[in-house]
């Protein structure tokens, strides 16, 4: 069945390729318009997969993770309709020029081809990809959550009617039923038919992938992120940015994990900031320095640099400068987020310059990293890889680029 | 052993990602000149390895491989040199926005990190690929084939102390001397200090690296690469191009393997191209039109529309016209070069639309797919793959960008 789906889908590449922005984007309007007019059925489809889920004694986060609405129906759709508003970065050409011989060389933005998505019990996540890979020109073969089943089949059956309605080939969009184990394995070495692979979800799946895959894999990953704050640093500003690093939204990739302070201001800052925290009732977890400053806190293990506890707990650890700083947080971080606090030039350029993560920043708050916080208007996830993307990933991340070379009978010496 | 190895990379790579343009300049052209000066030393291993290789029974391509003489090592210094005079990627922001809230978000190019690169018993690439990482600001791990360890050790011996004289880390390369299969293996697996692994070799090598590494691996292909004559092509400068990208060098992956011919000018093109080609006696295989036209054409088999003879010998098979050239392409080709030779306006912008490949010509010869050609300057390879780099790869392929972000105190609404 994976080797139908795999020549399905390269079958499919070569007419979506081609496919003009105002066809694609007329479609992405269609389907958001259908999903919404389907509804009922799509709603009927998730309340089976929502019962046995329950049945089965799923966890309440997971049930709502899982569970549709109408309202949730609805914003699937405007997703896809924010999606027919961006630009298509296909057909681009980034740059063009001539060799001395006459030969003008030009790379031009093309779809991957093919793209794989692995993915948990979140049925949202459906429509999502489909409308990324669609808007980029590429085919999609989804491997959702088997607790999804039901409520991916409705959602991926509406979505290929329109398709074959709007007289684009439904297999744009295709959807692996049998959810085993073993079919999920053998889907991560579909190479010959799949040009990529983006597990989104938890550490393990995406371990497994890396693991098992033959497909080139775009990793996301977790957030182990640090905020330094460094002896001059604005300490007003400092409790804000923390504060809200930490807890704006905790069980996020890019919210703070990790405090660094400068030990000369560690009395300053420590007890207003704890007294911030205090009011989301934040854990504090600290060294000795730390703890003997802030009543309640509690000692921090050499496991706390290391954690990403998505949750309202802070590890913080006083250093003293910047090559501390540093050199902790090159060794525990994740790659993903560090932003340093300070009013000192050098230091500031410097952590920029030799912290090894996705996103640094200066006297900014690290939730920022995001595809929309920065300007993608569309994000694929937060690569923590170095290869292909790296850090808020938009449409481009779905494209590769081709080399078109225009000649007038040129040979090579 | 890989353990430290591994261990001793990442330590090199924070030192080595904050190096400036003039000191890894000044290196790499002491490096070349130590490499010169050390020849007796380097040509005494060698000889070595060659002996051996000898006695072992190694075919005469291979020992030619395996062989340098003083030529040869002035020619690995060269490059070295001609890496120096090339611009440092690494530092440059290639773009930086201000987003509505005043936060300065910019993208900069950035070394990948730690690079491991597997060969076979080629002793030039040693010198090569420390030369590309270090101008990248990488650490390297080599693991080279068995046959050329002496070589090798001799080599990376010389380049580790002329880091260590220069005051650089000598861990900016490192050698497995332990060539076992097990150990390769072992080190496709280390990604916990491996950035990116990089298969330089045969077919076999890349298939077996894509299959067993969990590091991202950059794959560098082999050509199944095609010519389409069109109708209205200039039939001289077909019949140019054509003998220039099957006979000025054979065993390259950028050499025609299969020509595809418009039935109305088949009388036209191929008893002439026979002509030409026999020149270089290359061994004609085609279609029951083409043999009925030139004698002395075996008649071809489904099996030679995929093959990369790597040789003397061209495929031929008689089209219908452009959408059968395409479909044929794209079903047969290995996605690596891909040409058309047409006077018509839009074939040409149909087969460079169509064709999905990492280059496609209108009136060129395939042969320029090359680092250098394009203009780089230095080529790491040429990658089949869709991810992160496709084409020719010069220095840019070994380097990621990180986001840099200013900010003023910044937090997340």
């Amino acid at each position: 069945m994976l080797e139908l789906i795999g020549s399905q889908a390269r079958a499919a590449e070569p007419l979506l390729r081609v496919l003009d922005t105002n066809t694609k984007n007329r479609v992405l309007r269609q389907v958001a318009s259908d999903l919404c007019e389907n509804s009922e059925t799509i709603l009927l489809e998730n309340a089976r997969d929502v019962e046995k889920g329950k049945a089965n004694g799923m966890p309440a986060g997971l049930v709502d993770r899982l569970l549709l609405t109408q309202e949730r129906i609805r914003q699937m759709a405007q997703g896809l309709n924010q999606l027919a508003d961006l630009d298509d970065p296909v057909g681009e050409v980034i740059q063009m020029k001539k060799r001395p011989n006459g030969l003008l060389i030009g790379q031009k933005r093309v779809p991957l081809g093919v793209v794989g998505i692995i993915y948990e019990a979140r049925p949202n996540v459906t429509a999502d990809a489909f409308g990324l890979c669609f808007k980029t020109g590429n085919a999609v073969i989804l491997k959702g959550g088997s607790d999804a089943l039901a409520s991916n089949m409705a959602i991926v059956s509406c979505i290929r009617a329109t398709l074959e309605r709007e007289g684009v080939t439904p297999d744009a969009i295709q959807l692996i039923t049998d959810t085993s184990r073993e079919t999920t394995t053998a889907f991560m070495k579909l190479s010959q038919y799949v040009d990529v692979l983006i597990p989104r979800g938890s550490a393990g799946l995406i371990r497994a992938t890396k693991e098992n895959s033959t497909i080139p894999v775009i990793e996301t990953g977790t957030g182990n992120c640090h905020i330094f704050v460094d002896e001059s640093a604005d300490l007003d500003m400092a409790v804000n940015i923390i504060f809200n690093a930490k807890t704006q939204r905790v069980g996020v990739c890019n919210a703070c994990e990790s405090l660094l302070v400068h030990s000369r201001v560690k009395e300053a800052l420590l007890p207003r900031l704890a007294e911030r925290l205090a009011e989301k009732q934040v854990e504090l977890r600290g060294d000795e320095a730390v703890c003997a400053l802030v009543p309640g806190c509690v000692p921090a293990t050499e496991e706390d640099w290391g954690r990403e506890y998505l949750d309202y707990i802070l590890s913080i650890k006083t250093v003293s400068g910047i090559d501390e700083a540093i050199a902790h947080i090159n060794k525990y971080n994740t790659k993903h987020s560090e932003a340093i606090i300070t009013e000192n030039y050098t230091n500031a350029q410097r952590f920029l310059e030799e912290v090894d993560a996705a996103a640094v920043y200066v006297n900014a708050s690290t939730r920022f990293t995001d595809g929309f916080e920065f300007g993608y208007g569309a994000e694929i996830g937060i690569s923590t890889q170095k290869l292909h993307a790296r850090g808020p990933m938009g449409l481009l991340a779905l494209t590769t680029t081709k080399y078109i070379i225009y000649g007038n009978g040129q040979v090579r010496p």
